[in-house]
């Protein structure tokens, strides 16, 4: 193994129902099972008054979280995943859950050890 | 301004009590407070046989992650803060609670608007 993990940071730009914990909560959990992950727990906190939402969902190959700022239409994801799951596989679910205008994707490999 | 978020991805090598989930509960939340962070939930699972554990702080001003792989003495951490946090300050407190050989620290700005 050269790496212990591949990490995204997903910002997404021009996006929608980044105010709906239920929506970002259901979006989440299907970004995780479509990358092949597996779900050990998961919770999301609703802000007021601006309606953002900070979300977690820990796996057994690491994490996803999200951060949301509704009043720009803007959205901070991280997908962390180690072992044989396949991060990319969720960006067409973050895609179709929440419609950004503009994704911004950085890859890094967390533990590279060469 | 000019950015949602400072998201710091830091690598520890080297480190220790990697496989007691009591001592990284408190190094995290001593971590986010020193940080001016507040928090509001935190969640560590202890994985067997290896002892890893992963666990998320979710904060008002967003989240620290923790992943730990104890047999090659390595653990994968972010921090994420937004407003008038400053994610540096929890950097000695990693250092204090770890004592890793050697850290790798990766800065990204999330939601640059310039």
């Amino acid at each position: 193994m050269k790496f212990a993990g591949t990490h995204l940071l997903i910002d997404l730009w021009g996006a929608s129902r980044l105010d709906d914990p239920d929506h970002i909560d259901a979006a989440l959990r299907e970004a995780a099972v479509t990358a092949g992950a597996t779900i050990l727990h998961s919770h999301f906190h609703h802000f007021s008054p601006n309606g953002g939402v900070s979300g977690v969902v820990v796996l057994a190959e690491s994490h996803i979280s999200i951060h949301t700022w509704p009043e720009r239409d803007f959205a901070a994801i991280d997908i962390f995943m180690c072992g044989a799951c396949n991060p990319h596989l969720s960006l067409p679910v973050l895609q179709r859950a929440f419609g950004p205008e503009r994704v911004v994707l950085d890859e890094q490999r967390r533990g590279r050890v060469s």
